[in-house]
């Protein structure tokens, strides 16, 4: 079960393995926001973001006999990055599934941290099933992208180091795509620091666990067309679901052109790339979506990994 | 004079008013250099480069009558926003001399800061000319991009931020303009280290220090159609230039493929951004530029001022 001492035992876990990021602030950025924000860097991760922290705690939780087998994991975004790099710090072995239309720069960094990438057809094949067929046949350990208490642990240690270094924040705000990151940030935060407001930011038109918040049950939306690759979730997880219900105080959105607006912020005032998803809790709180009377934030900057092509598109 | 006790006096006045900025390492980037490597990262300083220490030193060094009256600068690049903001920061005012060309971001940037902008044609008039005609005018004194020794020290307190947080670097590394950065930093460090070794970098077309350094007299050569802006300088300075014979072990130089493969890497994989200018002594580095005994490396990243379409345009 997810809680801080879960987590303190994954941040101990981990911790030889990740970079402990750097807490950054800007007094344009607060100057813009109207509030003081403090952004925990995940772009600066290695693999280039939050989700290396995830995967490692779980390969590292593995028994030795299962880690010694390998580790499988269904992705073309960070996740799959993440786990071939966390396998190949843990000695193992890792087979990612991709579909055959997944971005060159993705399938060959991903290449580049020693995994194998095995290709479905995504209109004929099921992802899971691919992917599950896979773990059986191979006896390779599946790791989850969030519905996983490792998978969601692992995550929630950037918001220890966060609280550790910045006191007295009022909220904490992290991007919320399957809601690994804030099921465990929110777990961690809270757990800490008994008060603290906790917000997720999905894209405007991906605003799946908005609606399941609201309703109060997991719904279902089309396929989302944000830029935010990372938030391209149809529904949130299962396991990650009642700790928004529980944790969160609201679930926000922000349009793709508030994305946009972030992350040249971040690029041109700040000088740190982030990617869309990377910036949704950043326009949360650049376009003055929180409450009112927040003074003090701790925004996740969940990612990195922009190609040159497309941050060609997004700055101009 | 520039001494060590001179640059010392420098950071203790400027401290409170500029970043300590931080001190990146990437294991990835160590792997493609073959050798360690420290980045001093001025990018992240404020008005977005290391111009920002000059340009404080500069103007709080003043008296206090001096300084009451105002101060005025010659630039359309790094040295006018460094020079509005630091006379913003001293209760002053600042009037800026600038191309009628130049471009509108950095003359928006500039006025942002609180300063007045004077235009002047760069076909019919002499730059020089017009701000020291203004200075005689108004008696505001004229801040110089780099031939004065307060300015140099300012500059050259990056480099003592640096060897306090690296130990046993045995080289340092600076991209190189008009020459201060590399008389204050190599005067710091060799006053630290006795036997570090320094080198300056410049772009190849616009190698006018390099040739200075060879012929052991200062060579102009014409305006260098690089795209490292800030390096564009057609003669190094007559203060600094003695500096480069002295601390200087050589004066290297890199291509502007270079330079651009350089600033990706470092956008791409480090997530920051830097300027062309900026990223001289990192494709130094990466492009192995330096002697092979050398391992343990500080290079100073000058500068992240870039605007959205010239960033969209080096991406590509």
């Amino acid at each position: 079960m997810l809680t801080l001492e879960f987590i303190r035992e994954a941040h101990a876990r981990i911790a030889p393995h990740v970079h402990r990021t750097p807490v950054m602030s800007s007094r344009a950025f607060n100057r813009a926001a109207g509030r003081e924000v403090w952004f925990k860097c995940e772009n600066f991760q290695r693999a280039g973001s939050f989700k290396m922290r995830g995967a490692t705690n779980k390969i590292l939780a593995l028994g030795a006999g299962e880690r010694a087998r390998g580790v499988t994991a269904f992705s073309s975004g960070n996740h799959a990055q993440a786990v071939a790099l966390a396998a190949r710090d843990a000695g193992t072995r890792a087979i990612i599934v991709m579909p055959e239309d997944a971005p060159r720069s993705k399938v060959a960094a991903t290449r580049e941290y020693g995994a194998e990438v095995v290709f479905y057809d995504r209109q004929r094949d099921d992802r899971e099933r691919v992917s599950r067929d896979l773990a059986e046949r191979t006896g390779f350990v599946l790791v989850p992208p969030y519905d996983d208490y490792h998978v969601m642990a692992g995550q929630g240690t950037c918001a220890l180091e966060l609280l550790e270094e910045v006191r007295d924040l009022e909220a904490i705000v992290t991007p919320c795509g399957g809601g690994g990151l804030f099921a465990g940030a929110s777990t961690a935060a809270q757990g800490i620091s008994a008060g603290i407001r906790c917000f997720g930011v999905e894209p405007e038109t991906g605003d799946d666990t908005r609606q399941s918040f609201l309703t109060g049950e997991r719904v279902t939306i089309p396929p989302p067309p944000t830029i935010a690759d990372g938030a391209r979730v149809q529904s949130p997880g299962a396991l990650t679901f009642p700790f928004v219900q529980r944790n969160a105080e609201d679930v926000l959105t922000v349009s793709d052109a508030e994305l946009v607006e972030a992350l040249k912020f971040l690029l041109f005032r700040l000088k740190i790339l982030v990617e869309p998803t990377g910036a949704l809790g950043v326009a949360a709180a650049l376009f003055n979506k929180l409450p009112a009377n927040i003074r003090r934030i701790g925004v996740v900057i969940s990612g990195g990994n922009v190609d040159a092509d497309a941050l060609a598109r997004l700055v101009q």
